[in-house]
């Protein structure tokens, strides 16, 4: 388990999502900003659990969908996030290793229990999150073991990482830990929220430490301060070894130097819930990069990994991902 | 919470599925009676849990579920049932209150934590079960209200209650509580396997004890070990007031005394997952019948309820029930 070659290692917030409906009504009721994602203490999350309906659980976590994604499609992939040693730490444990990802965190004996994720969705397919960080805050630089950074070709980190206090440490120690070892780093930008929150920060990231950069919409424009997409992406053209920018219904657009790649959006059946769209989204394109192809392919696999996740609730695939990406594109 | 008219009160083993697709290869490799529902140790549930794929958590419990189904269309439901004061425990317990069920048992706070049943689903829709039951051997006749049952128009119990030691003596208790307060007791013999298990208590239970009965095709040739179904149906006609006997794709059959209704399947766009048919025409029956509605229309509402749970994963209704049956019978 703990040697040879790795395609992705992601860092992250390890979270249980616990997803039920809900109308917008609910959604002003309490507070809560549609599409987004708030940070809620344990009194808040108890209080509105009690308000939700009835839920069901399912492993979350932005940087270990997409590890979990990675894994379902082939790519060997291992997870660095801190749980509590309770039922729901061991579910997200287990919903990890059982798809192969190398999981080795400790999980934390004492203090606060595993982090959940109250995800709403509305009608729309809409989610909106309430996040309890829990056993999150105490992932810290010791969690980060430099021989497993350097085992993998892309270390994945998720801009959420800003809010436990230590973990900026955790994922500062894993950027150099890779680049030292002439690895790549990619980031997801997470949530305009959390842009609004680190603004100066992820541009510093994002023109001087990140190869891969993954962010929708939303967030480019939030990083930028942007007037509209097209010149949020003028701006980070040439920072990044490689930007992947989503775009929902429009599709996406991948740059690197002097390429870009506008990809259409793949046709969908049935929007259910939109959790985990732009995490499965970089499952399909790291698990394309480092199989060796080309671009548009990338964004094509995770255009048809986010189509899926989307499809259904929850944030992990349920479909066998590997035998989609055979069909749809043809090897 | 604790006075006014109930419709339905249920008492069950209190359980959390955790869901994972497998194929027959696993069952067989496992030993597990695919249909069924196997009980295993926390050992062997632990050993299982390991090999299984990544799953979903979602509230269970035979009677829990069905109870659920009556809430969700509107009727006045309450649950007796033991969970262990746990994350799992408070799952479960959250799920059914958040419907409006009244549930009121104390979870244990020592001993054995909340019970798990493993649902292995395959690829033809079915559900293989081995259930850990956890706390639900604490379950004694002292965590039956008599006031609730009293106040309840039927009191509803699974077959497998039989299964921990102490819950059958809660099991008969209940019933002579129902039954001096004039109300009805309702009995689903829960799983063939089940019946195997207690076959002559449960003839003696549905000659003697039980007004409304539950079963499908399996179970009730099971009970009278009769050649096939006509043969079971002539037996049990007379003995229960009500009959309610389903046949998967073939639709079911209600008998009271010289009545006898036969019902067509609902047609089916998306069959997923079996788990809770049986639970959820219960509880489409038992909202019918507890609203003064015709047997026919009982049987149809079953049917419906039924349909809608086997058109995804998990054994509680996702749809929006009552409007689902406004939508189905006009009313």
């Amino acid at each position: 388990m703990t040697d040879g070659h790795l395609d992705v290692v992601g860092i992250g917030n390890a979270i249980v999502d616990v997803l039920a409906q809900a109308d917008d009504g609910f959604l002003s009721k309490h507070d809560l900003p549609k599409g987004g994602m708030t940070l809620i203490d344990e009194n808040q999350a108890e209080a509105l659990y009690g308000k939700m309906g009835p839920g069901v659980e399912c492993s979350g976590g932005s940087a270990a969908n997409t590890v979990a994604g990675v894994a379902a499609l082939g790519g060997r992939a291992g997870f660095v996030g801190k749980v509590r040693d309770d039922q729901l730490g061991t579910v997200f444990a287990h919903d990890l290793r059982a798809l192969g990802v190398e999981f080795d965190t400790l999980p934390a004996d004492d203090g606060a229990s595993t982090a959940r994720c109250l995800v709403l969705v509305t009608p729309d397919a809409q989610r909106t999150m309430s996040t309890y960080l829990g056993a999150c805050v105490s992932l810290g630089p010791d969690d980060v073991d430099d021989r497993q950074v350097a085992r993998a070709q892309v270390t994945y980190l998720e801009g959420y990482l800003w809010d436990p206090a230590q973990a900026k440490q955790a994922f500062r120690k894993a950027m150099t830990v890779a680049h030292d070892a002439g690895r790549k780093v990619a980031l997801s930008l997470s949530d305009p929220f959390c842009v609004d929150r680190y603004r100066e920060e992820f541009v510093e990231l994002a023109e001087h430490q990140v190869d891969i950069l993954f962010a929708n919409e939303a967030e480019i424009t939030s990083l930028y301060q942007a007037a509209d997409f097209d010149e949020a992406l003028q701006h980070v053209r040439g920072h990044c070894e490689i930007a992947v920018l989503t775009r929902g219904d429009k599709g996406s657009v991948v740059v690197s130097g002097d390429e870009l790649h506008v990809i259409d959006p793949e046709p969908l059946s049935n929007l259910v819930d939109t959790t985990g769209a732009g995490d499965l989204f970089a499952a399909g394109f790291l698990a394309g990069l480092t199989q060796g192809r080309d671009l548009h392919d990338c964004g094509r696999m995770g255009s048809i990994a986010a189509a899926e996740v989307i499809s259904h609730f929850g944030a992990r695939p349920e479909a066998d991902l590997k035998a989609l990406m055979a069909d749809k594109l043809g090897s």
